[in-house]
């Protein structure tokens, strides 16, 4: 790395913003956070102020200020376009948060922008990515270990839903991050997504199908079926198992402090991604802090292709989700730049 | 029970047959081997001689014989339903290894030739109703520990397949435990059968589709999903996990002594459906004899019925493997004497 | 096995015998109780009418009972030198409980009483000789399969103990599993034991002293330590970890269902005894009852030997925790007879 | 944090330092290295120059730069003495690794000058008190969720040593990690240490005791013992499980991703204490980095009373080893100022 600090602006003032924040300011090598921006200028200062950051309400003042040399996006994925098309028309490296963009026409807008820059800026934040057993399920699967893949099972459990949380979201804002995995495990794009449920939760809220079963199939021919359930009651669990020609290999058991106590063996499940996936989004951040020094993007991980891809294969699901059936996606052709 | 031991006759001195005859000889109380009938009489011969019992080559010559007081059957499935009905028309009980017959049609027949008999005679040999943690799982779904189950994941691995093994044997052989399971474990029945696939695993033997992936709905609104892979390679692998509204529970967890050694820390994968069931082979059977020297079956266990609606679902599983679509299960009004 | 049942008598309707008498009646092939024994007579037509069988006031009965083809002793400790001198003197095989006898010197004149009868006849109820893991880490160890044996970690777990346990009952009635397993695995002689203990548990009884750590050295040069703890309030709890010169291996990790709920992932610890070694007891039972049909013992069990080898490494346990000092046992030479 | 990064001096460019000076450099916030000391000046080139720090031959130059705020010293523990000295006069705050210093005396010297000094400047680097795992037992532990604490069963297991490694060494440099987390997760401090051994392995080097089993007594009255066996062969382990008077907790559980393959289940043992241990070092070095731009040290982490006491506890671990005895640990008088 240079010796000067990456000077970080940060857009988005709520809670991701604000763990993003503490994230930059207290366990990142090589940045420091200058600027945050959001509408609720309060809200700024207050996750600014505890960064030694400045505070903006238009998160177009930070994009342009001149000391800011790399932009997080956190803030709402509906404004992410006019944020991201502003930070590559600047030229600055950007680690925005999923989703790109909430549908795949602004996302390809955004891709085109990135493409037509000529330069990689863009980063999207599938975290799983440098998760240490992702990793490591991910070099197995390169290695050939388990034979080639033929099948992944993912289960995706929140404890509980927030108010206005909707079937659409979770496969937006959820079920996103399977799609994401499996793409990158597998180097493979999503074809189809057809999506199935059982009776509801009597714990889901008034409207919300939950849980769900998710299927997608891909362009080398795997099958993924994912549980997607959000309010499951007894905290947060992601799991993936390959399923290969020789062999399996799961990431996600349970894991930490076993315990003997009242007639019962066990641990504490995590609470919520935090808990669960902290330590690989400090790698994240800071394997990206190192890369936008540079004054490119990290090249582990999801790019603007990327978050495209997702975009393109949410869609599928929420339409396979309204009608039933099993949706093809459509991708544009991917352009050389992203090869 | 009474004084007298059980005196039983064995139809079919194959591996299953050659495995029941060990298990009444030298670890089921109350009960002994007195014939085994198999058109291959050296074979039926070298079983019995184990047994210090006599060998027939006519199976009817079994059921017929004065001293015998109940039957197993662990012939093919096609020469099941003559001897189920000859056994039911001579009152004994009967238990019979899966599938009760290989068609609805003629299980039906059989569940009509019992209700007409008016006596429970005949029990389905589905042990996992007698696996410790199974049993432990339906006590908890029956008790509320979940709350009501939603989704149950299931998985069946085998190492590999013998000669001449079809896919609608996957289903047949295979998925039939699962069938029976889901109806088992959920006091519903089973509505509709999906089946989807990804490519082939390059083990599988030449116009096997292998994994496949099954999908289950039952009459209460459970979604199930089983993955079958018969060529797995790395040993016999038997997993359910229900999701209830409250909690998920796993059986068939690995287990064993763990081992650290070379690097890596872990047990051995059961080989065969032997070495992961055998405990509940010899309770089911041990239930059984004990049901049948009171002249009746085991109420824990499987009856006609019950092989009859998984012969169903087995029907509509493998219409669904062929056409690809959804098929739902066909089944005749319940009894009132299967209540 | 022959075609006549082994017909048992059964000295001692304590809870014990109880339970074995219930094994011998529902699930041991070949064998049935014909009489049961014991001073409180009501108690034994208890046990008995549950199997069929007489009761006797006088255990001496059930020894000399011409019916009586084999003997099952379940009644305290002190009073088995008589009995055991009384059948081996019939010449019938019998299943004694441990300990074969409470002290090593009317321990080795069973021995020596046996020896002279010059025939195999006593067996002790030493069931982690049966238990699957142990088996297979018994096989790991003779296989060489983690190079030579260096130290064995056990643990052994109560919920909590009943009224009038002594810290002396911690081993002879607990440990003494230790010492016979240990003795068993390593096929070596104990060399001398220690005794030490943190301050007690608030939850032992006035005067135990509990949890206590006994570390035993076998001839061979293995150290081997055991945490004895009969008030844990858990659960009862077995497990022993053998640390070999390239590899390790534990068995008794916990198993069963696993459970997510509630914040926690886990299952249920083990109750008893019986729901630990229940599978353990029923293999031992029904090798022993194969064996005695022959008229002999099981060569896989523990013989009059290794009850007296128990015994003196009792002996040394108690002196080594009432003296604090390391205390050597002292065995008389090995017969040949038990070579 | 100020705005200002901390300046860290780093004497020592051995393996430990080298990574180190990593860590600063990649991955802790607001610090970076500006020297680096070692007489092999081109070793500390070396690490100096991926840093873009300055080298320097005497290690006092980088105590007494003036552009050095804190210092990390991971030079030979034989040399520590005068480092810590000079660095307390100077009143910067110290990483040292341990040991703090080889021998009790000299540690006590270093306890003096900083309790003379009156201000706590010295944190040793005992990284198990910020694994999340530990974090976790020791929280349980002051909880009381386990009831008062009674014993603590620990394994410590490297795959193999290098050249020269003693069976002293064995005590001052792995056990002294185990000495400090019983006093830390105790809050007790160490009474007693007796050290026993089995035969060697045969992978023990000529004249290496391995493995050992030492045991603790803590003021407390609770019993430790550790396994420390540094030619285990198939990896690093480190386990802690703590027996409370109503539940156990165990720490170091394997983890990772579980694969079946070959007929076996199971992951990888982590193959050193940088993969074990390396997100407790980033945690200690970033917690420490931030206490040290305010001039002090973490209080969650070692101090030098607990580097002394860890020292005289590893005095009496090597005299026991060399007498046989039980061992009674002496330790001048806790100053206030350590209260």
């Amino acid at each position: 790395m240079s010796d000067q600090d990456l000077r970080i602006g940060l857009i988005g003032a709520g809670k991701m913003g604000a763990d993003h924040a503490v994230r930059i300011h207290e366990r990142i090598s090589g940045a420091r956070l200058v600027a945050v921006g959001d509408p609720d200028v309060d809200r700024a200062r207050q996750v600014a102020d505890g960064a030694a950051a400045r505070a903006e309400h238009d998160p177009f003042a930070v994009i342009d200020a001149s000391d800011v040399d790399a932009l997080v996006i956190a803030s709402p994925g509906v404004v992410h376009e006019p944020l991201l098309l502003a930070a590559i028309e600047r030229g600055v490296p950007v680690l925005c948060e999923k989703p790109l963009t909430p549908d795949s026409k602004s996302s390809l807008r955004v891709v085109e922008a990135e493409e037509a820059r000529g330069k990689h800026l863009v980063q999207v934040g599938f975290m799983r990515r440098f998760d240490p057993e992702y990793v490591e399920l991910k070099r197995m699967l390169d290695a050939g270990d388990l034979g080639r893949a033929l099948l992944l099972h993912c289960v995706h459990r929140n404890a509980s839903t927030p108010p206005g949380f909707t079937s659409q979201m979770m496969i937006f804002d959820s079920v996103v991050h399977e799609f994401d995995t499996a793409r990158w495990l597998l180097d493979q794009e999503i074809a189809a997504v057809s999506v199935r449920w059982p009776r509801s939760s009597a714990a889901a809220p008034e409207g919300l199908i939950d849980p769900q079963v998710v299927t997608v199939e891909t362009t080398g021919g795997v099958l993924v079926d994912v549980e997607i359930f959000v309010n499951c009651g007894f905290g947060y669990q992601v799991r993936c198992e390959a399923v290969g020609e020789h062999g399996t290999a799961l990431v996600g058991a349970d894991s930490g402090p076993v315990v003997h106590h009242g007639g019962r063996w066990g641990g504490n499940v995590t609470a919520d991604f935090r808990d669960r996936f902290g330590t690989a989004f400090d790698q994240e951040f800071q394997r990206w802090a190192g890369a936008a020094r540079q004054g490119g993007v990290d090249p582990a991980a999801a790019g603007a292709w990327d978050g495209y891809a997702a975009a393109a294969a949410c869609e599928a699901g929420v339409l396979a989700q309204t009608t039933g059936a099993r949706t093809e996606v459509e991708l544009a052709d991917r352009p050389g730049f992203y090869a």
